[in-house]
């Protein structure tokens, strides 16, 4: 354990860490607390002291959750500033710090991300964070003016999710291996430089 | 109606335009032969002329269908042979085709692309596709060398079905403007050329 975190604050985090994992494996109803302190190696009274109910816990989860996943959803907002030349680095950092968060809690990560219901609503949201940021970024001159943010957003986003399940998740690759071939496709996409499409009018 | 197609023919489009409406409202179960032909403006007798049983034009509709998107999954082949400055052309072309046979059948797409069950086997597939398509590319010159093709083919699949839901299917853009900004987003990425990863160490 992390010696920075007192015994109280690593107390909490098994308990959020095992009930990620129960509300992930059985759904919020069927979790219980005697179940959740029984896999953080804890008894029922420390759950008590760190949470009021389950209901308290789950909702201390998500608020952590997503706090985190809107300051990683707006990383595009560290590149506007930068030289020119410090731009493709931090896209890879930010990419890396978004597959670094999924890869920590990839239970939680499932349960919020690819639930069919309120996942729409995410996606949504998340791809409008991204194109705020797209918006500013073509102004600073670092995003190719041609495309529509809008349009460019809900792409990354859906990139993110799809590489998100398809390798993080799956184990197939690590949050480094994705961020590095990741920026490599968000930032320059597929096409050799010589094919860009002004080429063929000149 | 379109004359090049006989009258049996154009009946035949109708039951399973119809069939396809009733099969994504009802699902396949509760769609029923009276509603399809009557939807189709068409009797019951003129129905099993052309379908020996509701089975049978399911397995139709699916078998026409999927035949056509393989064969638009497969669209990168037609890129390999190309000269350079034709690249991007033919790729917005691909493009194009996959999101006008989206947009023509907006009810089966829904059915065969997001449904949760069979989804994530498609997906893969026509990833599969893709895949070997770029890396044929790559030997080729025309995609870039450093992608990996297997990430590189999930995440264009991934932005196909993305922006097939959120904007074709939902009626804000048409296949035209998808294509144009599809092919800027997937052919060059979002930065500026000047970004280029090799600038930094340059």
């Amino acid at each position: 354990m992390d010696s920075k975190f007192s015994k109280g604050e690593q107390s909490r985090g098994r308990l959020l860490a095992a009930a990620a994992s129960e509300f992930a494996a059985k759904g919020f109803h069927r979790a219980r607390v005697s179940d959740i302190v029984k896999a953080a190696g804890l008894t029922q009274a420390s759950f008590y002291q760190y949470f009021e109910s389950k209901e308290g816990l789950y909702q201390q989860l998500m608020d952590e959750f997503f706090a985190k996943l809107w300051e990683l959803a707006d990383g595009g907002s560290k590149v506007t500033a930068l030289d020119e030349a410090d731009v493709y680095g931090q896209v890879r950092e930010n990419l890396l710090a978004l597959f670094r968060f999924f890869q920590g809690r990839p239970e939680l990560t499932q349960m919020v991300l690819y639930q069919a219901e309120a996942g729409e609503e995410l996606h949504r949201k998340l791809a409008a964070t991204v194109s705020a940021n797209l918006r500013q970024n073509q102004a600073a001159g670092h995003v190719r003016a041609d495309l529509s943010p809008e349009v460019a957003a809900e792409a990354m986003v859906a990139v993110c999710y799809r590489l998100t399940s398809r390798f993080l998740l799956a184990g197939e690759k690590t949050a480094e291996q994705l961020a590095d071939e990741a920026v490599s496709f968000l930032a320059h996409g597929i096409l050799q430089e010589k094919t860009r499409e002004g080429a063929r009018h000149e």
